[in-house]
């Protein structure tokens, strides 16, 4: 196969790849937001299936081919098609390590888990969801086996899976620093039942006015309806497919509108990243996010440095009290502020407030080494997690709803993934003291939308995809590696 | 290849085949209830490919070959896999006809289309489908002449496709005696302008009430919602995937409630026919309705048999009044009643009465011979539309939008389709007539659910799936051939 033979066959290839991935999209989005309970098993069937395309696909010996005479050749390929060819090339490595019919019988096992979760999720039942959850950790120990390389074994082998080249030497270090400077903080809190959440936070607010403000707050961070949509599931989050499709979910709980206003900003977040990716990127394997620290990086920006700032809502309080007259009509926005920056001990990772935020991820962090190194049992997880809880958060949660299983990345068969939300965090940090320098952040927000922000997002992050490694674009778009003493600064002198 | 070799070949492959139709199925479903306008573009490319997929599948030398084993070994199968393996058989030789690229043209054309046509049927624009129709039509000309064999020819061609069997002779025979036995009938109805819906039928009614009450009606009807649901689109319809997936959508306007209570009988009708088929067909092409004309009984039994009766609403008219109880507060039973079976001259197919219905129909048979044929070119058809609703029904509609744009079969590539509508409502009677024999309907119906008449359908229709040819279970379920004279004396024993 010469040159050009390769790559029209890779383009060829991939333009059926890229299909099977918006199948993946829209048969995932389906199970997670519309499907009946009872339809899901037979979905999760049709799922595999696809998952063993995919495989195929992948596996297939003259892809294989084509990729090698590609990346042999790569000095005449452009910069993002080589970067491409480097990660297609360590993906069909891990692909064929993988026996096939274990690859199909994950895809399908982590579909019919996610109802199992949901419901387990509700039931307070952490037994239910038990037996998936040692299967799926089997997998991916299983997976750190096939992956394995001299450099890179065990729980790195899946941290570099979720953040090209972050292993635990980095997050160890990482996090080490988070505990010597932010959890002495975290431990002058006052004790749990002390913090009592201002009374017009806690009343009704109704869902469809909950929808309709943060519509409106869709609108102000610039989401393009046009090419996406929001829609209600369990467990917030966003999906997508190229800059042409990117939908975010939300959840509503009338007793916590809060809940609902923070998830929106954080998807739209996530979802901006993907909708300023660059258009040429549409139909190849470089478009969307660069990875999963670098998306988290955006909807914590957009969460957290704008969405609890006072300038931003110095321009939007005063609609969101248009929206619920009744229940805002005596809050002033210094009280509105207060409450959405209280830092508290807390249970659930995604209500958590700024400060305290990187102890949940830790407690998560830690305990998945110990999952995949094998020396915790999934039937000990609850335990497992409340001592973690007590220990670095004073607190136990009353029940494994507000434990263990508050979150769905396990059942989904995802481990290594948490670490990715601190690291962006710390990401969105370092690009805010970037972007402070270039750009008077507190002026664009008075403009009533966040288009200037936007654009500097998308000049020095969005629009490269996943074009380039993480640390490239950090490297490029802050001028300096990662360097986590950017968010220590941050929280400190936000709430030292 | 030996006959189990064969098998376990074709049992692979066509696992593979109902994967690409759920994908099929769901990337649909989505297009049509939810993906924002300007994703579609990228989606239908996407769906193309998957039309790649299928036609590599389907044409694929050793599937054609188990195929063939199959098909000579036939006495070795059961009855169902032998009717399975006969309709294959015909699919993999019209599928090798036509050429993959124009194939994969053609789906996604069909998939572009049909947002297009949602936007000009809303600004009565018929110029801008038209350069859609103009190229389904070609592909649909191009059918007729790749399919063509010695008996079968030019529109008859599509016809078969979707009722396998009827042609222009049978159509031509049936729509004779409808012209000769119903159209002096409709003759006889004053003139347009003399129907005057009563005021209480225009009043506004919420589209939350109406959703409730439609969901009501679903549940009477026995609809299984853990294994299916009800969402909105442009236009209604009911898709699936087996017995465990079973979907239908519905529309609301506040003006007109009665447009989705009887959509929603209609559709549920559809539904009950593909949850009720045997679950053991699920996995296999046997799965689902019969044929479109069978399908369309199902939907218009329901609909009108069950859902227009004294004896259904006697049961259930007081829920309407609770759901309503402002707008049908003077409303009496037979007042409702009247105005359900009300006949009159009308622009709109899906909201006709039963007495003009198939003259609606055999206006869209009689142009779609003509377009086929040739001698019509799409750039006519609202003249010719208009031309014969004036000679049918004695109306010329005042737009588009009420005229050639309402439905959305021509404008998805579907020709030969109309006819099965016509079809369905004439096995319908015919099964009515039959059920009646062995079952008190009126009395089932007192119990205040359909599961007696269920039971009977699932028992002589459903069940089957479509492991038979629709002629085979007309004869079975009712003991004759298809006789549209119960039909005929069905309408003019209720409109004569």
């Amino acid at each position: 196969m010469n040159f050009s033979q390769a790559l029209e066959f890779y383009k060829t290839q991939r333009k059926k790849l890229v299909a099977v991935r918006y199948f993946f999209f829209i048969s995932g989005w389906d199970m997670q937001t519309t499907a009946a309970q009872g339809s899901i098993e037979s979905a999760s069937e049709q799922v595999a299936m696809l998952a063993g395309r995919q495989y195929e696909l992948t596996s297939d010996a003259r892809y294989k081919e084509a990729v090698q005479v590609l990346f042999e050749n790569s000095n005449n390929l452009d910069e993002v098609m080589r970067h491409e060819i480097e990660c297609v090339q360590k993906e069909i490595a891990q692909t064929e390590k993988i026996p096939k019919q274990r690859y199909e019988q994950h895809m399908s096992l982590a579909a019919k888990a996610y109802p199992v979760y949901v419901q387990a999720k509700h039931d307070n039942d952490f037994a239910a969801i038990l037996p998936y959850l040692e299967q799926l950790i089997q997998y991916n120990q299983d997976l750190t086996l096939w992956w394995q390389t001299p450099t890179l074994k065990g729980y790195d082998v899946l941290l570099d899976m979720y953040e090209h080249n972050f292993t635990t030497k980095r997050y160890d270090e990482f996090f080490q620093l988070l505990k010597q400077k932010i959890l002495p903080v975290v431990g002058k809190l006052p004790a749990e039942q002390q913090y009592i959440a201002p009374e017009w936070s806690t009343q009704p607010y109704y869902k469809e006015g909950q929808k309709k403000f943060c519509n409106y707050l869709m609108d102000v961070l610039c989401f393009d309806k046009n090419k996406g949509l929001m829609k209600e599931s369990e467990h917030p989050f966003t999906n997508g497919f190229g800059t042409n499709d990117v939908r975010i979910t939300n959840h509503y709980y009338e007793e916590n509108v809060l809940s609902s206003v923070f998830s929106v900003l954080h998807e739209t977040g996530h979802a901006l990243y993907e909708q300023q990716c660059d258009a040429n990127l549409n139909g190849t394997f470089c478009s969307g996010g660069a990875s999963m620290g670098m998306h988290e990086s955006q909807s914590r920006f957009y969460e957290n440095m704008i969405g609890r700032s006072k300038e931003f809502w110095q321009v939007h309080f005063k609609h969101m009290q248009q929206h619920f007259p009744v229940q805002l009509k005596h809050v002033s926005l210094p009280q509105f502020l207060q409450c959405v920056n209280a830092v508290k001990r807390s249970f659930v990772r995604t209500e958590a407030d700024e400060l305290t935020y990187p102890m949940h991820i830790i407690i998560r962090y830690e305990i998945e080494k110990e999952l995949i190194d094998g020396c915790l049992k999934a039937k000990d997880l609850p335990q497992a997690w409340n001592e973690k809880y007590r220990s670095y958060l004073g607190i136990v949660p009353p029940t494994d709803t507000l434990g263990v299983l508050q979150d769905c990345h396990w059942a989904s068969g995802d481990f290594g993934y948490f670490p990715t939300y601190a690291l962006g965090s710390a990401i969105a940090a370092q690009l805010f003291a970037a972007m402070q320098k270039q750009l008077d952040v507190a002026q664009c927000l008075q403009s009533g939308n966040t288009a200037q922000i936007n654009s500097w997002l998308k000049e020095h992050v969005h629009k490269y995809g996943a074009s380039k490694y993480p640390d490239q674009i950090v490297l490029l778009a802050t001028g300096e590696q990662f360097n986590p003493n950017y968010y220590v600064d941050y929280l400190l002198k936000k709430f030292g």
